[in-house]
Order: C-alpha cells, then sequence, then structure tokens
C-alpha cells in the first residue's frame, strides 16, 4: 500500500530538496544564451541611450524658438549646422539656432527638441519651422531606455529576444546563466523493445516522451534506455545515471507491488522521501534522494508519468534553474460537465476553443495519444466532486 | 511618403511569397527531432497497444465468471497459469479460470477484465475474487490508443512531449521535419557599435534581438552584424546575406528619407512588394522579393523592429513550416484605459495580472527594455479611438 500524500506537500518536499543542491553556473556569449537563465542579477552601467537622441529626421532646436509658429506664420531658424551621425555633435545652438539631424542623431548642445522634417522648410542657411514643439518631443533623452544603476535583469530571468536585446543595448556580450540541469532516464520493464514489438512487447514510450519533456524545459537530457525488471540490472542503471546526472527518472516499477522494485532500490542507495501522491493519474510516484541527487520512480502508464514530470519533477528542474513555482497559463470556462468523485485530485487533458471555451478530453487509463490532441491541461482539486459546465477553471499548459 | 497598407494585407501578401519557397525536408532521429515541425502525416502501421493489456497487478478473468461476487460471497475461480512479461500468453482461459497478471502483461485468450490484486485472496491454484468486474475493466483494448491506419500526426504539428511520446509508441525512430528557416539578420546605421560606444555611438541591439527572436521560433540565424550607411556596403551585405539565406531582416533606412537605403536596394535587387504599414509602431516596413527570397526591411527602433518581426515577419517563417497563422495566446481585462487616435493599428506591451487582469505598459519611442517586463501585447484596431478600462480583449505571446 502507498502512504499518498497532497500533490502540493510533495511539490514542497521535491522544491525543498532540489534546492540543497548549489546551481552550476557558467558564462556564455549572448547568442549562445537564447533561452537560458539568467544566474546573477543584471546591473546598468551606463545609460541607454548614452545621450539625448532624435526619433525623426529633421532640426535640433530650442524648443521654445517654436513657441507661437504654425502653418501660417512659420519660426525663422538659423541653421548652425550639420549632426554627423555616430559622432559627438559638433555644433551648440544658441537662441534662433537649428541644426540638421537624423533619426537616431545626438543632440547637440543647447537643443532640446526636433521639428519632423515633413514640418520644415530647408532653405539651406535657413530653416522655417511650420509647427511648434515641446521640451522633450521628437527625442529620446539619455537613459530613457535604460538608466545608470537600474537593475535591467533579475536573477532567474529568461532570456528572450527582449531580455538579449536589453542586454545588446548594454553592450554586454556576455552572461552568466545557470547551467542546464542534467537529468537521466530510464525505463523499465520487461515488455519494453524500441521497435517492432513481438507477442507480448510494446514500444518503450517514456523514455523518448521524457527526454523530449525534460528537452523542451532546457535540460541535458541522457536516455539510458529500457532495462528488464531485475533488481541488479535496473539498481547498475541508477547508479550508472547517478553518476552523470543529477536528476533520475526511473518509469515503471513505481508501485508496491511484488515486481515493484524502484522503491527498494531506492532505500538502499539513498532516502525514500515519499511514495504515492493523491492525484489521478500519478498516484504510484516515488521521490527520493541520494546525497543531493534527485531520483524519482514514475508510473509506467505514459499519460502519468508525463503528468507526474510536468507537476512534480519540472518543479524540482524550476527550482534549479531558480524560476518560480509554474501558473496557469490561462482561465478559460469549461463547456461540459466533468464528473470527478476519486476523494483524490485529477488532472485532464483538454482542448481550447474560441472565447475562452475548455473541452475536457476523457481518455482510458494508459493512452498516450491523447497529449497529441490536448493544448494544456486542469486540475480538479481533490476536494471538489466534478466541475460543472460553465465553471471557470485555470488552464495549465503542457 | 510612405504609401501604407493595412497588416493583415501586409501578411497576407508576406504570407503568399513565402508560400512560393517550396519547404525543403530532413529526416531526423527522434530525439533530434524534439521542437521540430512534422513534414509530413503520419499513418499509423499497427495498434497501439498491439494487444489487449492489463492496467492493473492482480487476475486475467472472464468478467462473466465474477458476476454477482463480492465482499461476502467472493467468486471462486482456478488459477491457469501466470502470464509473463514481453511474452505471449501461454495460457488461454476456459470458463472458471483465471490467470496471473502483472501490470502491462497480455490478457490471455479467453480473458476479458482483470481483478485487481487487492480484490483478491490467492490461494495457489485457487483465487478468490472479492468483487465483480465488468468485461473490459482494467484492461486497454488492443488499439485504444492508437488504432491501425489512424493519422497519428498531421504535416505541420510541432513535435513537444506528447508528439514524440506517441511516435515513440509506434516504434517510429526517425521523422520527416521541415529544415530550419534560414535567416540573415543586418544592422545598418553608422552610430552601431557593438559595446563601449564613445560620443553619438550607440549598441547595436537589433542584431541580438532579432537573432534571439528568429533562434526562439526555430530558425538557423546568421548574424552579419552592423553596416555603415553607404549603399555599396549595404548592399554588398544584402547580396551576401541572400547567397546564404532564405530571409534576410535588414534594420535601419526602412523609412522614405534621403538616408534610407533599403528601399533603393531593394528595388535594384528585386521587387519591393509594399513600403508601409498603417501600425505603431512599425510603419516604415519594407517588404520586398528577390527571386523567391524575401527580404524585410524593419524599422531602426528595436521595438518597432521587434513588433513587425512578431507579427508580419514570424508570419513568412510559419508559412515555411506549414503553421497557421498566428492565434491570440488568451483573452483579458483591460485595467485601465488606453486612449489611441492614429487611424492606424497600436501595438502595446502588456503585463498580465491575477484573474486575466491586463495592464497596458506605455512607453516612449524607442525604448527597448518595455520587452523585458512585458508577458504580451495587444492589438488596438486603426478604427477604434482607444480602449475603456474593463474591455475583454485579445492577448499575443511576445
Amino acid at each position: 500500500m502507498l502512504n499518498v500524500i497532497a500533490r502540493e506537500d510533495a511539490v514542497k518536499i521535491v522544491r525543498r530538496s532540489a534546492a540543497l543542491q548549489a546551481p552550476e553556473v557558467q558564462r556564455l556569449p549572448l547568442q549562445k544564451a537564447v533561452g537560458r537563465v539568467l544566474a546573477q542579477d543584471i546591473v546598468s552601467e551606463c545609460a541607454v541611450p548614452p545621450f539625448d537622441r532624435s526619433t525623426m529626421d529633421g532640426f535640433a532646436v530650442r524648443a521654445a524658438d517654436t513657441f507661437g509658429a504654425g502653418a501660417s506664420i512659420p519660426a525663422e531658424l538659423t541653421v548652425a549646422g550639420e549632426i554627423k551621425m555616430g559622432e559627438p555633435a559638433a555644433v551648440a545652438l544658441s537662441g534662433g539656432q537649428c541644426a540638421r539631424i537624423s533619426t537616431g542623431g545626438m543632440l547637440p548642445a543647447g537643443a532640446d527638441a526636433v521639428v519632423m522634417a515633413e514640418h520644415t522648410e530647408d532653405l539651406g542657411d535657413l530653416c522655417l519651422c511650420y509647427g511648434a514643439v515641446a521640451p522633450g518631443e521628437n527625442v529620446t533623452k539619455k537613459g530613457d531606455d535604460i538608466a545608470p544603476g537600474s537593475v535591467v535583469l533579475r536573477r532567474g530571468s529568461v532570456l528572450c529576444a527582449g531580455q538579449i536585446g536589453a542586454l545588446a543595448s548594454l553592450g554586454i556580450r556576455s552572461v552568466p546563466v545557470f547551467q542546464k540541469p542534467r537529468v537521466a532516464v530510464i525505463s523499465t520493464g520487461d515488455e519494453l523493445v524500441q521497435s517492432d514489438p513481438t507477442g507480448g512487447q510494446i514500444c518503450d514510450s517514456n523514455s523518448d516522451l521524457l527526454f523530449a519533456a525534460a528537452t523542451n524545459d532546457g535540460c541535458d537530457v541522457f536516455c539510458f534506455g529500457a532495462v528488464k525488471d531485475e533488481r541488479s540490472a535496473i539498481q547498475a542503471a541508477v547508479e550508472a545515471c547517478l553518476a552523470r546526472a543529477d536528476i533520475v527518472l526511473i518509469s515503471g516499477g513505481s508501485s508496491a507491488g511484488a515486481k515493484d522494485m524502484t522503491v527498494g532500490i531506492l532505500s538502499s542507495l539513498g532516502e525514500v522521501q515519499f511514495h504515492g501522491i493523491a492525484m489521478k493519474p500519478g498516484k504510484p510516484t516515488i521521490f527520493g534522494t541520494v546525497g543531493k541527487k534527485l531520483v524519482f520512480g514514475l508510473p509506467g502508464h505514459p499519460l502519468a508519468a508525463y503528468f507526474v514530470y510536468r507537476t512534480v519533477v519540472s518543479e524540482a528542474l524550476r527550482t534549479l534553474l531558480c524560476l518560480p513555482q509554474e501558473t496557469p497559463l490561462l482561465r478559460g470556462t469549461l463547456l461540459e460537465n466533468i464528473p470527478s468523485n476519486h476523494g483524490r485530485e485529477e488532472l485532464l487533458c483538454v482542448q481550447l476553443h474560441e472565447n475562452g471555451g475548455v473541452l475536457p478530453l476523457h481518455t482510458k487509463s494508459g493512452v498516450l495519444s491523447v497529449l497529441t490532441r490536448a493544448q494544456g491541461y486542469l486540475c480538479i482539486d481533490r476536494n471538489t466532486e466534478g466541475l460543472p459546465k460553465g465553471a471557470e477553471i485555470d488552464i495549465y499548459r503542457l
């Protein structure tokens, strides 16, 4: 018999154990760091932009010189020079003067605004401005984007396009990121083959399923392959995986029957932290630690293994990467009733329809292909007797 | 002056042009195909599971033999043998017989259900069943997961964990996927440097921003780097990029001023399809074709370049990968009024709050770092004068 605990308690235990692993850090060139997780706060040492900058082609002016100008009464300004791109502004404006400037050009001393070329008439030495501008108009001020000394990105930020662009704008060409968590995957079962099953055999899908899931989550994954249901073979596989990974996932043999060997192996190698989660699917789940390394015994049923990965194992990975606990992707409206009276939490694949409609995908146990039709999943609390059509519910990403 | 068109028309033109490129296909081992896009339908040649399979440890039975059994009146069955995992069932059941079976074992001929071990008493030659089972109970029938001849995955499916697992369950060890679109990125501007800007210079952020965005979208990206605002230098860069990429992105110089050279270069090399999109930011956008290759002139302002990438360029990439047009991520409720009267569509970064609340992030033009604080963006239609607090709106992913 399993001694089941609630999923939220399982996640707490897993997160606490994962937090004992000191996350390793590596420095990567910016472009190699796309999608990785930042390992320390980035504080800007300079201002972006580093000077007051025109956002338009036109004339840099003292805004006050344009006040009162309009379509019929232009302001008449003397052209004091032209701002060269990529060079310090070589002119300084005094009253009644302006300077030709391009988008991105550095405002000369004395200027505080830019008049768009479309609102001017360029007479060579003179410029007629057919409109007034306010101070700061058509200008990005020094530090408007990033002020010096500000925290640009926090440790634990995922480096997507915007983050990478912001780092580049500071001239930062390499960043410290967390090492990819090293995950090893083992499948167990006398019936498992990679392909061409004969009578009584099936193809191992858990190895590749878990490989893909952990790869997508930013891990470095090693597949040991399928191992026969022999204690010595499984133990040797676990030891080999512990030698090269921080987290080991063993699917199959995670229950408490005579043929379920994972829990015994884990007890002999380290410490079993819990055995059994009050969720469906996913009840026969084991979590243990060997030193600071984490070992999960996952159900053999692929959908159950995947749900335990998604909701429990992934929280260990998120801890290692200093990411917060997963939050729902969105809220949706149930399109049909869902019965449930299990006394344990139930997880269900769903399809997302227009206007936030959510359709549950009911399946028999052991059916994996439902994942190919699902866009998310929902959780029915263990104290809830099903959910009525029309209920507003949280949807999590798959 | 630009001759602006609506964004939906721009996307149509871009998708039509991209569809002329014949997508290239490569075959990859399953684990190398994670995250890639399937290039042809996968039809199953076999059933998954390939035989009727027990989902429990217990006894395979003829369900009818258990009818009427209960906690006080067990059904008494003769144990005809044991099902070995991974082997064809060596026994066949006749009336009143049962066979020991483990989770995943092959049901013997004659059996149509499984009684859980917990509901039985195993007396060696005899088994007492303290409960009735219905035909099919605790059994996954042959083909329940995947029926032979069914379309398991469609061309254009992204190979996430569930898809990879389903392919593995069929014994499929390699799949045809679309080649990664080859994208080249050029930044233009006399003021651009990679780091340590001096007076009038700024760090090029568009190269890395676009590199990261296209890498995240599954492309093979080549950064040419920053090029001076000289027609010959830009043209040489474009030609070099056209030689090694299917899509070229040139940021900066995309408007219609004297220093904007992209449109002239594109006219001489190929055909300009449009110049100007009625959106803010992003108006000065050019799209042209050189043979079947696609060239985009993007605004120099990083946020504008990114929004054009996200809403227009990415649709070209999606076309090359046979993916449908991007749909909103979710619907949310505006937490404040947004004024807008531009006569052109407006795109705005947003933060997502609890219970579907959406907070717009207003910024000055040319400010990129807002992307590091945003979780999505919204679009205000060009015919709409702003949006009121409380409005239900579509949110797109960043």
